[in-house]
């Protein structure tokens, strides 16, 4: 929809924006309103350039765009019916739980190791443990690749699925070579377009699964989407969005929560989403109410930092850490608030699962 | 704290802080570390103008303070044990329901008469009417003075106090002699402390609760509580802090939903804190999401636009106003979230009844 | 235009809609896409209510509008070749410079006179002085009446023409009464209706200037011009737009500055911008530089805080103002940036001119 | 300095705190208050572990940090005197200007080997041409690995340094063997620090500059340096700071122009500043006006999107190119504005210059 400048455009100008929209086997009708007319972009208006094209024209007051752009994880694409299940969990159908250590520590093994069965034993379905990490200060601890196994190690003794951060290729085939079942892209990276490209043609034909969370700034919906599509887009659509929080923080949080967010993603996309409610406000104490209120707004799982004693822990653990005891009475509780807000709406989750195809990470 | 530019201060500028801080009846004391020199105001720091003055030096690079400037609201004062009642509920001790619509409706009494008995019956305790409407666009319905007798009817019908929010000194003077219990100060008004003193000075010596909503932009909460010490200052400190969202909007919601503040609400302030998620989010279908989450943080109350049929509603009704039976099924599910996110908890509230003063509105 | 959340509405569904938008004399025409049709609602569709009604349907997923919703302050209202003139400037024509303290001391009335006087000399065309003040701590200096006399006194000594800020009726009418000229409505009060429809209504069929501060929210454009909408609305159409910094704060600002939007102001309306540096970064030491930028943005001219002697000052003064001699070396800077910004520009200004009619103040 | 929630820590907490800082070096000295006590960390306090430690505390209210984390891009460190040339100017001393193609069209090479021409007439210092391109949609068109011969034979042709932006370590080594003298990290990798630490790696012991672009979110200024410090890190200084507008976008631009943080940023860091307003507007025509507001600001240089044919061009180009007519005379405007700014200061660069090093690109 092309709004002009003036009430309307004049004869050379619409051939101008015909001449344009043509090229992307599009046509424009225009709409004669009692004061003023407007273009219709009639077609598959896809096309990047063409609305650069048509937004750079001196006589464009702007241009508003009619038709998602998103060819897989839009709601109403084929992939609506499609499932991701993951330790035990089919999304949608149960509150999948995610929990660990933001940073394992590679001189002190057991507190993961311990970590890793209190958070099983509190009700996590997947195992988070940071191998290594992106950190602000160029100076501070940036992981070690040693972790990866006690990663791993702590996977065998749980059971659990692990989740990891990778931030570049060789994270990347260490992390996949070693059995890594959920690839975290974290909100640094959210649109690194090489990395996502990487992810996607890596994990193309596995049942890996990418958590992806949202990137820091308080962009648009459609941003956070669209990096989605460029994993799915190389094969495996088994993408789940993650909100943590963005930036300027909100006066005494890490960031800005922003599970809010979480209603308008499902009207767009069928991707589950799981919010992280640890990164949103940075200090334990808060955890719980977040993560809460993450369920209140219809999220599908939570993903959060949990230590054995969060005050040993390295990383961001000694902030924002719950202890396994705080993570048993949030899980129960994130459980009930999870029943009332479904209570009473229309099981269409069930029957999609029935037609749809369940991913098994 | 003055931390200044350099690493440490010249004698002469350590003379010239010395005596700025002196004129407020504070003193200077250097702290001096292995690199860099700061220096503390030891005294009472809560004189704007010796901040000011401080930071207006060319030499200093910030100041931070230290201490509370809220002599009234602060969690710290003695008014810490106050209590607030409306409605037969104690806030803190049972969740608090506001509700009704927007704008009542000069022309249709019936609907507002209606919708004041159906939120009753679906659980309000307070019920909520616009008489006066702050609106964006001149040329909008602005409200009638006629509708003060529909909203007085109505609270008559039903036995509830009511909720209705004035805008200057005419609409003041009008609310309180028509008996309205609950003076709503709206967003756009929240810092309108001309309003905010007219208002303190009349419901000094009453009952007379003020709902203070937040103010649009996403300020400092620091801003928000001064606001409720302009009030309670004239020595009436009933005053509950209404979030409501604020700009910019999050993309597809009326504003930026912030129930996530009130838990760094409740660490500085005593003050009861009530969401609004009606303007919050903007939409009906939103609505109850946002409201238990906002139960999830520790929310006090709701205070939630409902109508019998908002499609014929006037005002943001259409949009937001939920019916009275989803608004039923909220205050349900909002009272089994309070009871989960409170169970575990010390009892502090009963305590603390007990000692303190409870005002009833 | 109204989107749909499907691809077409139903039968059903485009008589809903069409009863509505006839209800406000519009009516609905479909856009038949090749996959999604929309429906343009043709007509003088600047009616809220039906918007509101429009947005509440569940079916559709958003509304865009077309119209401008400004009656006399839209770039395409009769007004457009209104011309505004004050202190010997008409606005538009040439940069025009206010200038003087943010609070006056009533007990130090000689610092004012004194900064009047070299304001003046310094190139001011307008005099600010704060009689009253809006103070976030309601323990901080309000103002005082006395310091009216004193503005005035500067004004009958200088022959400069005086703004000053009002925030209720009673500052309002003392303000008409001693002869102000401009009167400023500021961030904090440039949404609260009643006063603009106060002010309106005092200065209707007056010469008075109304120095329009934007919001402290990051609000939309739309809001800032309807509430000069607002003003102009009673008759007198002399409303000059200020911006002056938005919240939250940029990192080391008072606020995040906002000269940017002037282009995007001028593209919507003919009303002049005067942009306010020193509120936008709160510190003498940055004010030059963000003077310079508003004017290289388009600025008519600039509102900026000067005092004889910044640290004697009260309010914000000792922060913010900047003395008479960097104002001077500013105003010329200033001068020589407008130049170069407006050379080559054609001089529609000139033109306007001669057709428009001119209010001086 | 570690401010407690209580008016004083006991003694125990003061031990745990003291235990805790040790570790990291440093000692606790308390600050006794008329009201509060609070505590000074002495030492060097930029161990990031010692902090979320402290933070960690649930008796801590907040921690606030004296010393700069910056070791080499702080303004106080020994590099402050370290001066960047490239294509003949030494930053600080005279305007860069940076100009060329979003996007070089790999299959039409002729557009950019005129652009290259033109903007070397026009003024520009270095070319700027987009290789390979981050595109929030995937299906868009990402960039061509052909394009980079098209970039330097126009730099052979035009005798004019490249600069150009890599996403991942395969283009940075395409990059460098081609020959490239400046690499752009672009906002959507500002945060990348994988890719950060591989450019640091590659570009030590050469004479390569690297031009950061600012995180698109308005993150804090401490966030931007480290991240310059990532890359400074590994031998190579020669670092530039590129704000380039953030999110949430003004209304009506494609960012939130942020050329104001210069002052801000020259306060914290002596690296040079080179905005660009491309980006940050969104639209050529107010590419200009924030062009000048930057040098208004005090920004070091420019880097300016402009193509022979816009409407011809692909990528951003459509919409942000200004042509090289543009281009000229916005170079000579910005000069004036430069020499006005500069007008009247204390010539410190030119001192500095004398016993600084001077690294050439």
């Amino acid at each position: 929809m092309i709004l002009p400048k003036a009430n309307r455009l004049t004869p050379e100008q619409v051939r101008e924006i015909t001449r344009i929209v043509e090229l992307s086997g599009c046509r424009i009708q225009p709409i004669v309103g009692a004061v003023r007319t407007i273009y219709a972009i009639v077609g598959d208006e896809r096309d990047e350039l063409m609305f650069n094209r048509l937004e750079g024209l001196p006589y464009v007051e702007r241009i508003d765009r009619i038709q998602s752009p998103f060819r897989l994880m839009d709601i109403r694409s084929d992939l609506a019916t499609h499932r991701i299940a993951v330790g035990g969990v089919i999304l949608g159908q149960k509150l999948l739980v995610i929990a660990g250590q933001c940073t394992i520590d590679p001189k002190n093994p057991n507190y993961f190791l311990e970590t890793a069965a209190a958070v099983k034993e509190a009700g996590a379905h997947v195992l988070r443990g940071g191998v290594w990490k992106p950190r602000t200060n160029p100076y501070a601890f940036q992981g070690d690749d040693k972790s990866l196994d006690i990663l791993m190690e702590a996977s065998r003794r749980t059971g659990l699925p692990v989740d990891t951060e990778v931030m570049d290729e060789y994270q990347l085939k260490l992390a996949l070579d070693a059995g890594v079942t959920m690839l975290q892209v974290g909100a640094r990276n959210a649109l690194n377009y090489s990395l996502l490209r990487q992810i996607g043609a890596a994990v193309a034909g596995r049942k890996t699964i990418v958590l992806l969370k949202r990137s820091l700034h308080m962009g648009t919906l459609h941003e956070f989407i669209s990096a989605a599509e460029y994993i799915a887009n190389f094969g495996n659509p088994n993408v789940i969005l993650c909100p943590r929080g963005t930036a300027p923080a909100l006066d005494g949080y890490r960031n800005h929560p922003d599970e809010s967010i979480v209603p308008l993603l499902k009207e767009r996309t069928w991707a589950p989403v799981v919010v992280d409610p640890s990164h949103s406000v940075g200090k334990a104490s808060y955890v719980p109410a977040c993560a809460l209120a993450a369920i209140a707004y219809g999220a599908d799982g939570l993903c959060v930092e949990a230590h054995v004693q969060p005050s040993r822990g390295i990383g961001d653990d000694p902030k924002q850490a719950i202890t396994p005891d705080v993570l048993r009475a949030l899980v129960a509780k994130a459980q009930a608030v999870w029943q009332l807000v479904r209570a009473g709406k229309p099981a269409t989750t069930t029957v999609r699962a029935k037609t749809g195809r369940v991913a098994r990470g």
